[in-house]
Order: structure tokens, then C-alpha cells, then sequence
């Protein structure tokens, strides 16, 4: 199957089980309009879905066939929204635009933005709990996810992130940074497709190897499309992190020697699941599109 | 044993635990050093553990008796600190002080506190993860935490308190904020006692309703409390929802008729719990306290 019609099939899997997600919240007389529809907003405003897709990408490599997987796959763009939700606020980088359109507190107001990203953050924990799958896998799959996604993941390195805006960062904290804000999620996405499928040690380390590498090369090539990319292609503010005095990869190596190190990770990440079989192929496509995207 | 001592034993249980979870975070090289004192912080301003007590006496009610509860029960403060990092933000409810002491945002900046409460809140389903109970009973507690202060539970409560502020709400939607912003989780706290001691239906329901009962007691006291007690005894700005124009209950309903209620919503709390031996008198004990506490 060619990629693209892999991630649209993929895609369409994971934004009708958002769409249910949502509906059913819109009927839930306890959860106020305001608040649904904020959420709403964030969560189908056109993600590339690229968290869902790898953990089912993830779970299928190694043989996972099922559609218990969709749960706890949507439950990675929950966090993922969530993240971009609070990011974008006044206090952290203060974006007024994300996927074409205004931000969520622009759209609802500061407030609502942070309850909306307290409760996608939160769902996503009740999502998985009621999946359909073994009670120890779930609670394994919990403990992976928030290990990713907390203190010691992507909000350690959002916060890193922060704290070093507009100062030069050493190239061991770029690297805590990159493989913490945006590395530990999709690399916890692999991981949690593997454990699903419940695969083996080798072939879990392998997915993790090709989640690290390609956790890292997905912000490098964020950061050098900051600089290269035009605002129709990225949905946002070109340029932003230089203006906002951001660490990035281009703005510590050069533009070339970023280049080049996102060609070397993902060509590791190529070389980590050569173990597989060609179910593994959606993996190695997705590699070598992160490469190649412009948005 | 007198109440003053349980809640004495129990609570120093409850922060021994945490001081250990902090303990190990502040070790852990990829928690930013920044980012746990924060969390530090907020976390061991001296709070009074209402939640996690109420957690432990629920559990020991219905015949609990293992130390397992510890980190369920620990989890429960984790949500509550993050609640409250957040909901004294300047765009939530812009508050100085907290347990007499600044809030975690005059302290650490408005970027590092929004990230201190998703670091909690996440943390608090890891706690869970981690934690040595049946992984079916987990997943149960999981989804009971996550739904009680999701959006359909305190996240939906805080929204419409803030939506509603400066405006007169009816009385069905000062019953939502209440039960929700407040009354969700400490309900919640009961109910996984009883949940993680594998109590039977009517054990369970009972404790529902002695948790629903002493929850919306407790915001409505509080809401009294903010009229009549002092800064001192408060730890935080008293007679702030007035100046905010926050719907509460002396405002809709008076203050005599919110005592009386209080009054006899603790009654009806103790009226629930009367099947239950003496093993619940701690609870019982609780409830008689939440009426006459003074902060």
C-alpha cells in the first residue's frame, strides 16, 4: 500500500473515533457547551493526526490487528492537543494562529483554553481506561504515556524550552529540549502500539530505537521549517521561533548540519527496524516522509 | 480514637508519601530542577490532605486495611494542588495567596505554574499506574478519577463558575458549579476507598452518598467561610468572591438558610453511612468537622 493512502486510511480511523469522542461528550448534560466546544475546536481543526497514526502504525508492525487499538491511539492526540493548546497561550509562546485558523484562547478566551487543555489531558487517561483491552496493559500503557507526556517528558521540556527563550542554550540542553518536548510523545506512540500488540523485548526496543530517532528528527525538521517554509505551508507564523528567541537546531548547528542530522536519524531509524517484517513497511514510509514534509 | 488524631496519623501517611514522590522526582535528571520545585512547591504549602483522608477513610469503612491506598489516595492531592495552580491563575481566578503563602505563579511566573499543574495532573495517573493494587481495580479507579475531575466534573464545575462570574446564576447552575467544581472530587475520594477495598454495591452506594452529601457541604461552607471568617484564618484573601462576583451560596440564598442547609446536608451524609459499622466513625467524625471548620 502507498503511504498516502495508508495515513488517509489510518487518518479516517482515528477522526471518526475523535468525532464519536466528541459527540458523545456534546450530549453529556454534565460537561457545559462552552467547554465542549473549545475542545471541540482544538481537537478537529485538521492535526495530521501523526501520534494516533504511529502508535497504530506501531501496533501493526508487530502484528497487532484489532480495532481496541483506536482508543488509546486517539488518546495520544488528546495529549497532543492539549499540549498545543497551552502552548499557545499568552503565558507560554503567546500564537495567535495554529492549523490556519486563531488559537483556542483567542477563539474562547484565556481561561477556557486552560480548562480545555486540563480536561483533553485528562480524558485521554478516562479514554483509555475504558478500552477494550487486558486491565495490565492498559495500566502499563498509562504508565508509558504519562511517563512521556509529564514532568519527566514533554513537560520538562516544555518548560526547558521556556526557561532558556532568548538565551543561548548548550547543545546538551537543545537536545534535552527537543527529545523531551516533542521526542517523548512520539516515541511513547510507537512504544504504546508495541505493548498493545503485546511484542516482545526485541522487537519493542527496536520500535523504541525508531521512536527516539525519529521523535528527534521530527522537531529538527519543525525547527528548519521555521525557517524555510512559507505561513500558508506550516499553518502558523513563519519564523516564530527566531523572533521569540527560540533554541533551535538551525540557530545552534546551521541550517546544512541540520539538515544533515535529520537525514542520519531518520536513516537510523530505517536501519532499527530492519528486524521486521514488511509489516513494518507504514513505519519506514512514515521515516522517510517526516523528511520530506513542508507543513 | 479522636478525630484530631486520626487526621493526624493519616495525614502525616498521606504526606510522607508525598515528600517521598517529590523526594525521587527532584533526583530524577529529566524533571527539570525548575519545574519540581515548583511543584514542590504548591504541593507542601501545608494543605490539609481533605481528599486523600477521605480516600483512606472510606477505604478503611468498608474494610480496607493495606497500604496500597497510600499512592491512590496521594493522587488525589496531586489533582487537587493542580486545581488550585491553576484556578489561581490571572486569567482564572488571579489569586495572590494560597495557604498563606504567594501562589505558585507569583512565585515561579504564569509559564512554569501552568506547566506545575500539568505536571500534577499528569503525575497523578502515573502515581495510580504505579501502584501496587489488581490492575482491573486500577483501570476502575482510573476512570472513576478521570471522570470526576474531567469535563464533566471539576473542569465542567470550574468553567461555569467563571462563566457565570459577575452575572446571577439560577439556582440549578449554582447546584452545578458546587457539585462539580468542589463536590465531583471529594465524592470521587470516597468512592475509590471504596473501590480499592473491593466493597460491595450497597457499601459503594452508600458511600456515594455520604460523599455527594459532605461534598456539596463542604463548598457551601466554604462559600460561608469566605464571609465570615478572617484572612488569617482562611490562609488566602477572604470575602474574594464577593469582590469577584462569584455565585456562591450566601449570595443566592443568604447566609442563615446556607448554614441550615449545610446543616442538613451533613445530617443526611450521616443518615447514609448508618449501615456501615464502626469502622466508619472516622467518616462520621469528617463530616461533623467539615461543618464546624473554620479554614
Amino acid at each position: 500500500m502507498k503511504l498516502d493512502v495508508y495515513l488517509k486510511e489510518r487518518r479516517k480511523l482515528v477522526d471518526g473515533f475523535l468525532r464519536h469522542y466528541i459527540s458523545s461528550k456534546k450530549k453529556d448534560r454534565d460537561c457545559p457547551k462552552h467547554l465542549c466546544e473549545a475542545m471541540s475546536y482544538a481537537l478537529t481543526a485538521g492535526g495530521k493526526r501523526v501520534r494516533p497514526i504511529l502508535c497504530i502504525a506501531g501496533y501493526e508492525a508487530v502484528g497487532g490487528t484489532s480495532d481496541n487499538i483506536l482508543p488509546v491511539a486517539a488518546s495520544l492526540e488528546l495529549i497532543h492537543t492539549y499540549s498545543l493548546i497551552h502552548d499557545d497561550l499568552p503565558a507560554m509562546d503567546d500564537d495567535d494562529f495554529r492549523r490556519n485558523q486563531p488559537t483556542t484562547h483567542k477563539m474562547y478566551g484565556e481561561a477556557t483554553a486552560i480548562l480545555a487543555g486540563d480536561a483533553l489531558l485528562t480524558d485521554a487517561f478516562n479514554m483509555i481506561s475504558l478500552s477494550d483491552a487486558k486491565p495490565e496493559t492498559l495500566i502499563t500503557v498509562i504508565g508509558e504515556l504519562s511517563r512521556a507526556s509529564g514532568p519527566e517528558g514533554m513537560v520538562g521540556g516544555q518548560t526547558v524550552d521556556i526557561i532558556l527563550e532568548g538565551k543561548k542554550a548548550k547543545k546538551k540542553e537543545l537536545l534535552y529540549i527537543h527529545t523531551h518536548k516533542t521526542g517523548a510523545l512520539i516515541r511513547a506512540s510507537v512504544r504504546i502500539g508495541a505493548l498493545m500488540a503485546e511484542a516482545g523485548p526485541e522487537k519493542i526496543n527496536a520500535l523504541t530505537r525508531y521512536g527516539e530517532k525519529i521523535g528527534l528528527a521530527f522537531q529538527v525538521i519543525d525547527d528548519i521549517l521555521d525557517v524555510t517554509a512559507t505561513k500558508e505551508e506550516l499553518g502558523k507564523s513563519a519564523g516564530a521561533d527566531d523572533a521569540r528567541g527560540k533554541n533551535t537546531y538551525p540557530s545552534i548547528f546551521g541550517l546544512e548540519k541540520s539538515k544533515t542530522l535529520a537525514e542520519e536519524l531518520i536513516h537510523d531509524s530505517l536501519e532499527s527496524i530492519k528486524l521486521l517484517n514488511h509489516k513494518a513497511k507504514p513505519l519506514a514510509d512514515i521515516a522517510r516522509y517526516i523528511l520530506s514534509r513542508r507543513n
